[in-house]
């Protein structure tokens, strides 16, 4: 048995098989009940967050499906200000999938939760007929625990404030890219898939009343996040061509594809709108954690509003708009 | 607009439209928030489960993928004595998918949430190229408490405790197979998706102490759920095949079929093992709720081992075995 079989998603002896033999080791699960039960020792404020991946191809320059839906679910916790504690996997497997592939991505599953701290504790699978997926997609679910004091949002954006990021940005999207495409980059693009939980306890832990919020620029980019903050806010944000940290590598590839990488997904950097007298404090401590070392101060908010404006690197504005169709599709 | 272009999934414009003017209307989602903030004024067990849904068709007699979704996560939650609260809700769906489904879809889900007294608070939408996936695929998570007190366990099942069901059996695994084939029965086969969270609660609210386990037979049907907690209990149990509640229209297009209706799925029954002795006041409040009408006992815990057994109409006795392949696939 090497591939994937309708019956892996029966619920009889076949499913019990795949689930005893692959999944509970990977994932350290003692029983397969139909809930997990867990202790929160924490009564108020929960966050909880879904999200599918579907990202095509499986495996990519720096990561994979598996870490991808690890890192991604947990940041989604981490930019409200939560503690990731707790994560299920769902899985919808293809008929015929390699079964070595998928123990693959449960090991990279499996690594990147310990990296970043939650337990995954509880899991699902189901398996479709072959031509009806493709190969795997994977739902992690989340909740983490908000602590007292901790309220994000950006109702809370005030004209002066910063607008920091914490990396560089396109790396994950032009990695996607290439192996999809069969690009070859020297030096190669690595997508920068990876939890954020860390860091940003960093910066909360001693400067938690400066933040006002943050947002990891997954989907749409860097450009449709800070759309999405100045719409929310009903602020005017303006950033800084020159200050946005690139890759050169990142930055030819877009030129070479016609992509404007303001608007290439990222899946291990965030941003955050801080108050101005903290900025240089917060991007000190971001830039003193490895995943925060090219942490940027790139804008500010200047006013009421609800646009977005670029300061190009020839000096002019530009309005930056949310990204308006598809431009890489299926990159998480 | 009246398809599902690739764009939807973009994380931009035509997404934001998509989650605007469709989704967060529905589910009265105020916020596109990475994750969603919520109140548990509950410090302590915390119940947490997920379950993709791939049925094929998606509509079926008696309900759909999206009264299943909410519904069968409900379920999950419910019979680990948890009360659901707050479920999530991700979507995969298939380019060209019309948004008129999807739209029955949506409304599908917000009734059964409605019905089942659970909030959805956070969505995820991704699209997959045509031939990728196949219309919609869900996936739901949710979140429940665990009042102080109540701890099920297939370890406390001890030789003479009852088996209860609280329904009769076999009824949307024939009414989903019935669609997909075309078949007509008369009278129509419906499916039993429902939430039983109103149904367990009574029985907790009186008599959560003498309720050892509860299990709700989906894949795989009662013979699966029975001989799984032989198993984990490394008790026997035996049943009584005129004990078992089952319609008569179901039980014939089993025959015709060649199908066991012990291994049939279910979505709005369960099975629960209690104490003998409060085994006819539980049955009594069972069948006073609308869901539990047709409950009635089918067995009883005779003494150590890890069997299922089953007492056969004529008076012969067979061992219940796990599913050993796939009997219906893409049945939940």
């Amino acid at each position: 048995m090497n591939r994937i079989l309708l019956g892996h998603g029966s619920g009889g002896k076949l499913m019990h098989e795949l689930i005893k033999k692959y999944i509970a080791p990977v994932f350290e699960l003692s029983t397969l009940m139909d809930s997990a039960i867990v202790n929160i020792n924490h009564s108020g404020k929960v966050a909880i967050t879904t999200d599918s991946y579907t990202v095509s191809p499986l495996f990519f320059p720096g990561g994979d499906i598996g870490d991808l839906a690890i890192n991604g679910t947990v940041n989604d916790l981490a930019v409200v200000g939560a503690t990731p504690l707790y994560l299920t996997v769902g899985f919808i497997l293809e008929e015929g999938f390699p079964i070595s592939d998928f123990e693959r991505i449960l090991n990279s599953l499996s690594k990147a939760a310990k990296m970043a701290g939650v337990r995954i504790v509880a899991g699902d699978t189901k398996v479709v007929d072959k031509g009806k997926g493709d190969g795997i997609f994977i739902n992690t679910s989340g909740i983490g625990i908000v602590p007292d004091g901790i309220e994000l949002s950006p109702l809370k954006i005030e004209a002066g404030d910063k607008v920091i990021i914490s990396g560089s940005i396109g790396n994950h999207g032009i990695a996607v890219m290439s192996e999809r495409n069969g690009f070859v980059f020297e030096p190669p693009v690595l997508s920068d898939s990876r939890a954020l939980n860390g860091l940003i306890g960093e910066i909360l832990k001693n400067l938690s009343s400066s933040i006002k919020v943050m947002r990891d620029p997954t989907r749409g980019g860097v450009a449709t996040t800070l759309k999405e903050l100045a719409l929310e806010s009903s602020k005017d944000i303006l950033i800084y061509e020159n200050a946005i940290p690139i890759h050169d590598t990142v930055k030819g590839a877009c030129d070479l594809l016609g992509l404007d990488p303001l608007y290439v997904a990222n899946e291990g950097i965030f941003i955050a709108i801080v108050r101005a007298e903290s900025a240089e404090k917060i991007l000190q401590i971001m830039k003193s954690h490895p995943f925060g070392l090219e942490s940027a101060i790139i804008g500010e908010v200047t006013g009421d509003g609800g646009k977005t404006l670029l300061k190009t690197f020839i000096g002019g504005t530009r309005i930056v708009d949310m990204l308006p169709g598809e431009q890489l599709p299926r990159i998480c």
